[in-house]
């Protein structure tokens, strides 16, 4: 136990309220700030994409003692569906055993605010938090921006606020902050596969299944009541766009071109697709993510990215792991906890960044990439033979937790090894050869 | 003339006042707002750059007939004077007669603002614009950020005020806007070569002075008194860095150390050094710049680079140029005038912004260096013997007007082709030879 402190946790995400629950444990007061209503009490937005908790997560949630409470709401995936146009393959993400898991954005935020209220943190919702005064660790809350605010003062401050974050926006105006944001010309829209009548589901309900078209891809991910949550990733504009489907039959068309498979699953399709938002993709970075032992970022706030590794929840649980070893480590010294936390975060989230954007490329059209696919089947059978010459960087990245910083450069390195053994005459007849085998061995060397 | 519009810019800098002159030019209703007071009446603060004004900011003066007025305050500098420890070099820019232009930035803008208020801009000083509402083109200006705000309408408005511009500010909490910054580990302060006591200059007036030792450097640049104004550009933290230096000694045996020869030049030296503030270098970049037909960023408002190449002004003022092609190109349409005018200027922007980053490197470590000596060497005496297949890069940036994207990839590929030259054998001896002359020629077909 620390010395008890104030402290204050802008955001009642996911991210915030597991926070809540070490600073708890660590013995601290804790009052989580959000603008929005308490959201257990209202319908959850149609703008969610489905989570997959994988590795990282876990041992933050097991860290402090909620993973199993979490299981209870988690379905286990250990593959793709691939759903081609005229065909369904499937793809294990790891070995035996190894799944990531689908639970529903909404249903787990819940479960984690309940879990933060029972370990004592106290939640303020509905309290618009405009700025933070960086030297006092004081909030300025008021009903608009331009109004009256009132002061509240802490020992610290958390901005757990997401991808637009308030308190960052402070930290913004100093001088030597390095920030980007930069969008991507693709959105993404909800729609959704409903249960049968039965309660079962309409698809394999242990895979993340995905269509994955080039420029654009559907995928659905499990819910507990039998549905799916699928999510639409297409460009804004250009030919097969959200700009270029403007009404229900040029909507039914597409899909039925595109992805014959799923018309018959998806009953609302044109209704969804009209009702649902087209949101936005960000990637954002920034340094430093700390001021003096007064604030610190963390999550979304302090690195957001794009969702095709399924890692930004994974990530911004880990900071917490990393950030409650600093804990354990520099006991009463925020100053060197919080300076610590962000050397040893930044780098990892930027690579985790990068690694999201780039796997949109993989998603969306390698996996329909006979040349990928034979990368992928020789990678398979090599880090079968051996297991410690070989982790595929999906597994480096999913169901381990080494640095990300450390998987990105060691993918590189593999990819530079596979674009060898591509290159080799015969591949495909010859992939599982002891030729290749040994010339992977002999590349690893390098 | 276009239909007279009433036109807003916000900031009274260098390229607020030009853009007011080519606006007042166009038929247009012209306010200037500027935060600060009035630069006429005060003095000009210690932390100033002088401007190396070349081809393109020119081109931008004369365009609307004030470069003569400019040129009277303006001195030639046809050459680099490069001070190394224990002797001094001469350098060329470009071609005979080719030079850049040395002003100070005080003097210039005092210039352009009797120069703006003469074609019948208004100026508004010690108004702060607080925000902006880009739909209808309206001002908010007040006193205090969070007190009492005034609103003003106008048809159009321009931020023109800067890196840190309150335009943008509101632009970039839109959904899908890019933003960057970033800031160097270096920053930079001014000091003071004083005039004799004739008013002559203590060193060569036409060049510009240039002390490189790697990490950090001192630049001195000529004004019209006698005198020149200096900046020393030097990282914030490590060995030979602003913090290291914490008392007139330090500073002294530093400078007596390290720049030798400038010691009985800058009387003043520890006094300005601990007088002058040590400012930040940031690079901003942006998208988009434009708000439908009623806002638009300019200048450092929207492409703020490091001052490495000279060209921040000089890209600034272009935009103008830019601008004012596309009014003569689209007349009414100013939709199209805006669109056609980010997206003429953006890849221009980001690739000074490049060009700017690594010519730090180039001033700053490489004008000491053999061998990069040597390449500029080769590279002048073939572009002399074919000036119509070498341009040099800094005579592509600084002595015509041609894009900056084609500058920056022609030079890539030119320093391609050097490299490859100066892995020739015993290049020292044979660099003038037919040999190296036929294997540039043939480099430069591929």
């Amino acid at each position: 136990m620390q010395t008890p402190k104030k402290i204050a946790i802008v955001g009642s995400g996911l991210v915030g309220s597991l926070l809540a629950i070490y600073l708890k444990k660590a013995g601290h007061v804790v009052h989580i700030y959000d603008r929005s209503p308490d959201i257990r009490k209202i319908q959850f937005s149609g703008r969610s994409i489905n989570l997959a908790m994988s590795n990282r997560g876990w041992k933050a949630l097991d860290g402090v003692g909620v993973g199993d409470a979490v299981r209870e709401i988690a379905i286990p995936m250990d593959k793709r569906a691939i759903h081609l146009v005229n065909s369904l393959k499937f793809q294990n993400y790891g070995q035996e055993g190894e799944s990531i898991y689908s639970i529903s954005r909404g249903t787990l935020n819940r479960k984690m605010i309940d879990l933060a209220e029972q370990a004592g943190a106290e939640f303020f919702f509905e309290h618009k938090v405009w700025d933070v005064t960086l030297a006092t660790a004081t909030l300025h809350i008021g009903e608009t921006e331009r109004g009256e605010w009132e002061e509240r003062k802490y020992n610290m401050v958390f901005g757990a606020d997401g991808a637009f974050s308030r308190i960052r926006h402070r930290m913004q105006r100093q001088s030597m902050f390095n920030y980007s944001q930069e969008f991507l010309n693709i959105g993404y829209k909800e729609l959704n596969i409903p249960a049968n009548v039965d309660g079962s589901h309409k698809l394999d309900k242990n895979s993340f299944h995905i269509w994955p078209r080039g420029e654009y891809m559907l995928i659905a991910l499990p819910n507990l009541d039998g549905s799916f949550t699928c999510t639409l990733f297409m460009p804004f504009e250009g030919e097969n766009s959200f700009d270029s489907l403007v009404d229900r039959k040029e909507v039914e068309a597409f899909f039925e071109k595109n992805f014959p498979d799923s018309i018959e699953v998806i009953p609302d399709l044109a209704e969804d697709f009209f009702k649902n938002p087209t949101s936005t993709l960000v990637t954002m970075k920034c340094f430093p993510w700390t001021y003096t032992d007064k604030v610190a970022l963390i999550g979304d706030a302090c690195h957001a990215i794009v969702p095709f590794y399924g890692q930004g929840m994974n990530a911004g649980f880990e900071d917490i792991t990393v950030l409650y070893e600093m804990i354990l480590k520099y006991g009463e010294d925020w100053e060197a906890i919080f300076s610590e936390y962000q050397k040893s975060r930044k780098p990892n989230a930027d690579a985790i960044a990068e690694l999201s954007y780039r796997n949109f490329m993989e998603m969306s059209s390698k996996t329909a990439d006979d040349k990928f696919l034979m990368q992928k089947k020789i990678e398979k059978w090599f880090s079968r033979k051996h297991p410690d010459k070989w982790v595929p960087l999906y597994s480096r990245v999913t169901f381990s937790d080494r640095p990300y910083v450390e998987a990105l450069a060691i993918g590189d390195f593999q990819n530079a090894i596979m674009e060898e053994v591509l290159k080799m005459d015969n591949i495909d007849a010859i992939w599982d050869s002891p030729e290749v085998e040994n010339k992977i061995l002999e590349l690893l060397q390098c």
